[in-house]
This record gives structure tokens, C-alpha cells and sequence, in this order.
């Protein structure tokens, strides 16, 4: 499938949101703004003001008619949201679940897609990283992330607190099924479901039966099993054997940040949280969060923002454009010398290559 | 404290459990025995025959009377336990949890320690690992490992699975505390929170309450905070700011693995399960788990088995023997030349060099 030739314009939210996030995303729709033009199709922008600075000036996270707004758009790219960690006003927490979670609950992004390559062996931490190039296709939608628990007798010496995750069928065999899908247009063709059935029996044996039942439907398919303290070994002694890992929300969250760490940090992080049933549209982030700390200096690295811009074409399918923007990101990736540029010299440089 | 004058002899329970565990537990009884002896203490062995084998052999996990018969001893020294991948005789997760876990849970194993030194930087995967000395202090008796959840309408398209985290102020408050006392005799004196408060509101806020709480009686001591994707990222790429983490039983579980690895390996990480409140005999095992494919075979490395054994005679008030092993261990380790060993060579030279 190539829209290219079909649709005249993408309908685009715009999510820039606090810190680092307005200027690598001005960078992302730089690129994209040009790589969809040479194919003739127009960006059509809607910015939203939201975040942690617009929560300061109206107590707002994600109201309704905004959401309902969102609805009606082809795809969301945002950037970051998050208060400066000294800021004691935001009651902490509240705009990653209340806005951010929130999104991706209530438009159903199951998937969320986030791969891992090294390019080149630039950056890594690693001494010999080898060749670096999986996905993780983690839960989005429920797990520990439901925000399902409470507080018993709090702040005294008895206070009891839970956390309930919550894992379904629906849930699970969804992300699991798109998880081999993709795996099955690979090369090497191998899922690895990560979880901690030996512990977390109920949830994990959901996970674990799921895919072998999944797997059933994909013979082409090889899958293994890791508890997800292993897999965090693998991670830094032998990430080469990963392809397509699936996993759930809160393993996901942390191999992904190691995922990133290992192939030269969140600056060239990308993720889509999608809804692969179209009934709602998917958003684009990068890896990385607001990072006040260097916010309004031309500082950070919009890579990881423009290669999100990627999955939102990939997902949209402007396939051609999508790899357009990839080789010109990895071209610029891999002739980086260490020499500082700025956000917008970054994008500028992806851009004219384009 | 030092014990090495009053008592005669250490009341020790043995459980080297299956594949890898006998081996080198066996090294670390002869170097234990080696280094109290020459304080003029004796050690009194019990062996129990636990874990998967025994399982197979006896449907046994962990009978009431062998748990009774543990309490009646100093400590406990475990090897390791789990069957052979592909073994599906055993349920999956029986063992750890009903004989492991049980162990931690019913002996009140609060605080589950485990250091990462690199010695030198034999084997580490990160190009520049720098200077790693830290502790970490996991929860041992609640959170995601309690054991709550269920599963509702199993095996059909609506099954629900839950897994219940909980958290009491009990809990949380004396592991927190150890970790503060702790951080206090060491030279850098920091303490790294752990969770992830962002999300898992209820359980993040009463950890981050406490700590504020305790740090409070700890002046001299220093604290931040780390989500636990943020703190991978940091494990790989600065870990040499670690001094002292406090988290929960499951971040520290998937935290512990990585530390071990990017440490140089498994083979070195030690760890203890203690009750601090010493109601109850505390519990020195190896990291690792029971590495059948290699079992039998004279090639794991004791070592992590032989600093199970220091922390052992640390929290026994045998310091003098404790600090004889770890330098012997440190110069035996720095020394290696990748030169392979067998299990018992290694444990001969490290018992030899006391
Ligand atoms: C900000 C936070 C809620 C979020 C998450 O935990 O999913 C972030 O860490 C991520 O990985 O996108
Ligand atoms: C075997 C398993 C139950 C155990 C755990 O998860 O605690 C192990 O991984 C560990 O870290 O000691």
C-alpha cells in the first residue's frame, strides 16, 4: 500500500508539549513536510497546547472536546511533556497519566512499536554491540499501566498500598498477533515474548499460552521465551539475538529505555502507539521526555523525532516517503562526528538530503 | 562486632539444590570451613535435599517440618534451583515459588542485598565502565511477588488475569531504613530511590514518602530518585553513580541481573536474604540460577557462591574470615586471565590464597 498517488493531504495533530518537545518537533515536521510534498501530498497542521506549562496557566490536562478533536484527525506527532523535576506545583505524575497515558488508553494504541538500531556502532555504551535491529512491540493498553490499585489507611504506620495489573485476552492476543505479523515480514522471521511467568503466574501464563496459540497461525515463525530479568542480560551482553520482542506495558517501558541506552542513547529513540484497528488515530513520540534542563538551547537531537515521524508515514501508508526520511537519517547518523550541531542544523541537514 | 572469639561453631544449613548448585556450593563450604577454622570456629553442616530433582523424585517442594528445621539454624546456604529448560514434568514456577520464595517470605527475608563491584574491568560489555561500587537493597517479602491474582474465565476469549502488588508501610519503611543505615558507613553515603511513582501512583507514593521520611533521621546521607526505565539507562551508561539503591522486589529483581552484567557476570553477583531482625535464620545464595546445560561439568564459576558465603559470615559477625575471603576472592579475580578453570580449581586457589 502506497498512498502516495491517492490522498492529496494528511489532517496532522500536532502535540509539541513541554521542554525539548517544541523544538524537535519543529525539526520532525520540517522533514516531513518536504518529504510528503515531493510525493504532492500537503500537511494539513493542527497544533495542540498541552502539557505541564499549559496545566500551570489552566488546570487543564486533556479535556474532552479536545480529545474528541484529536479524534478527528489522520494521526497525532508529540513531542514531550513534563515539569521540571524541582517543580513542587504539578502534582507529579498527573500529565503522564492524565494526558499522556490518557491518549493512549482512550484511543486504543495497543501497539506500541518501538525499534532498536544501531547505526553503524555510533554511540553505543556497549564494547562490542554487534548489529543491533529489533523491534518491541509493547502492550499499551492495560497490564500495571491501568492505574487499577489504592491507598488503605494512608500515611500511617499501617497503611497498605496495591497496585492490581490487569491482563485480558483481548488485550493480550491483539499485541501478541502483531507482534508475529511483523516479525513474519523479517528476515529473521523470531518473536521473544518477555515477561516474569514465574512469578507473575496469572498474568504470564495468559502471555505464554497466548503465544502459543498465536504462533500456531505463523509456522514460518520461531519464538523463545525470557524472564524479563534475563533479557535485560542479553540486552548488554548479546542484543544481536533479539528480532521482534513482544511484551507487556511495563516490561516494555523499561527494555525500551535500555533498548535506546544500548544503541546511543534517547536521542534516536522512536515510537509509535498505535491502533492497528484504525478506530482511532495513532500517535508518534519519540523515546524521550521534556528535559527541561536543556529546553529553549537548541540542544537536543530531533532524530528521534523525525525517525517517529517515519512510523506515523509508515502507519499512514506513504511508504515512500517514509523511506526517503529513513536514509536520510541514517545517512546523517552514521557521518556524525561528535562535533555538536544544533536542533534545527540537525533537521536542516535531513531536510536538504532529502 | 566480631564473632570470630565467642562462638565456636556456625550452625549451617546446606541446600545446594539442583544442576550447578552442588558444584559450587561445594567450593564455598570449603573455603568457609578454611577461613573459620583459622578463628579457631567450627562449621556444623545439615543438608537438605531440595529443588527440582527432589521435586521429581518426591513431589516435595518445601515441607512444614524441613522449613521448621531450618529455623533452628545459624543461616542458610543456597545454591540453586529450577529445572532443565525443557523439562516439562515440573509446572513451571513451582519450585521458585513454593520452595524459594517460600523460603524468603516465611523466614521474613526483608532485605534482599546485593552488591556489584567490578574488579578491574575483567568482563565487563560496557567500553567504559569506570568505577562500579554499589549495593542494592531489595524489598524481599511483598510487592508484584506476594503471590495475589487470579484469573478469571481461563482459556476462553474473555479470560482477565490480575496480579496484585502490595505494599505496606511496615514493609517498605524497614527496607528503606537498611538501606539508609547502610549508605551511612559507606564512603559516598547516597541513597537511589527506585520505582516508578509516575504510574504506579499508590505503591510509588508511599516508597517515596518513606524515604523522604527516613532520610530525614540520616542527615549525613544524600537521596534522589529514579524511575525504573531511567535508572536502566543509567545502569549502562554512568553506573559508577550508584551507591546505595532501595526498590522494590521486582524492580530489584530485573535491576540486579543487569547490574550483575555489566559487572562481569552472574558467575560474581552474590546475594543475601536477610532478616535483620534476625527472628528468623537470613539466606546467602549466588545470583544465578541452576544452569543445567553446563551442570555436572566443572565449569561454573564458584565465585559468586564464595561471596555468598562473605555476606554470610558479615552478617553472622564473622568479619575477620569475611574480609580474608573477599581479598582472596579480589585477588583471584583481578588475576584472571580468561584462561578457563574448573569449579573446584577456582575454589582450591581462592581457599589456598586465605
Ligand atoms: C512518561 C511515562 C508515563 C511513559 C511510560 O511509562 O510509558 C514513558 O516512560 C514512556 O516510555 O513513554
Ligand atoms: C528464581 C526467581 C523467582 C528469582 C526472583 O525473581 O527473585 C530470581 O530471579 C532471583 O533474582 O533471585
Amino acid at each position: 500500500l502506497d498512498r502516495a498517488m491517492s490522498a492529496t493531504s494528511i489532517n496532522l495533530a500536532v502535540i509539541p508539549g513541554d521542554g525539548i518537545g517544541p523544538e524537535v518537533i519543529a525539526e520532525a515536521v520540517k522533514v516531513l513536510e518536504k518529504a510528503v510534498a515531493a510525493q504532492g501530498v500537503a500537511l494539513e497542521l493542527t497544533n495542540y497546547k498541552l502539557g505541564a506549562q499549559h496545566w500551570l496557566e489552566t488546570g487543564e490536562t486533556l479535556p474532552d472536546e479536545v480529545l474528541a478533536d484529536l479524534r478527528t484527525r489522520d494521526a497525532i506527532l508529540f513531542g514531550a511533556v513534563g515539569a521540571a523535576p524541582g517543580d513542587t506545583r504539578i502534582p507529579s505524575g498527573i500529565i503522564e497519566r492524565e494526558m499522556l497515558l490518557k491518549l493512549r488508553f482512550s484511543l486504543d494504541h495497543y501497539v506500541n512499536l518501538r525499534p532498536s538500531r544501531l547505526y553503524g556502532t555510533v554511540g553505543s555504551p556497549l564494547a562490542n554491540p554487534g548489529e543491533i535491529d529489533f523491534i518491541v512491540v509493547r502492550e499499551g493498553t492495560e497490564g500495571p499501566y491501568v492505574g487499577n490499585g489504592g491507598t488503605l489507611r494512608g500515611g500511617t504506620p499501617h497503611e497498605v498500598a496495591t497496585e492490581v495489573a490487569l491482563n485480558t485476552a483481548h488485550g493480550v492476543e491483539r499485541v501478541v498477533r502483531d507482534a508475529f505479523r511483523r516479525a513474519s515480514d523479517r528476515p529473521r522471521k523470531h518473536v521473544t515474548l518477555v515477561h516474569k511467568h514465574n512469578v507473575l503466574v496469572f498474568a504470564g501464563h495468559l502471555w505464554k499460552r497466548t503465544v502459543e496459540a498465536v504462533a500456531r497461525e505463523f509456522p514460518e515463525v520461531t519464538h523463545d521465551y525470557l524472564h524479563i530479568d534475563a533479557a535485560t542480560i542479553f540486552m548488554v551482553t548479546d542484543p544481536s539475538r533479539f528480532d521482534v520482542i513482544v511484551t507487556d506495558n511495563l516490561f516494555g517501558d523499561i527494555l525500551t529505555d535500555l533498548a535506546a541506552a544500548i544503541t546511543g542513547g534517547i536521542g534516536l529513540a522512536a515510537s509509535g502507539n498505535i491502533n492497528m484497528d484504525r478506530t482511532a488515530p495513532s500517535m508518534f513520540e519519540p523515546v524521550h521526555g521534556s528535559a527541561p534542563d536543556i529546553a529553549g538551547q537548541q540542544k537536543a537531537d530531533p532524530t528521534a523525532a523525525i525517525l517517529s515521524a517515519v512510523l506515523l508515514l509508515d502507519h499512514l501508508g506513504y511508504t515512500t516517503a517514509a523511506r526517503k526520511i529513513e536514509a536520510a537519517v541514517v545517512a546523517d547518523v552514521e557521518s556524525r562526528t561528535g562535533e555538536p550541531r544544533s536542533t534545527a542544523a540537525i533537521g536542516d541537514a535531513i531536510a536538504a538530503a532529502l
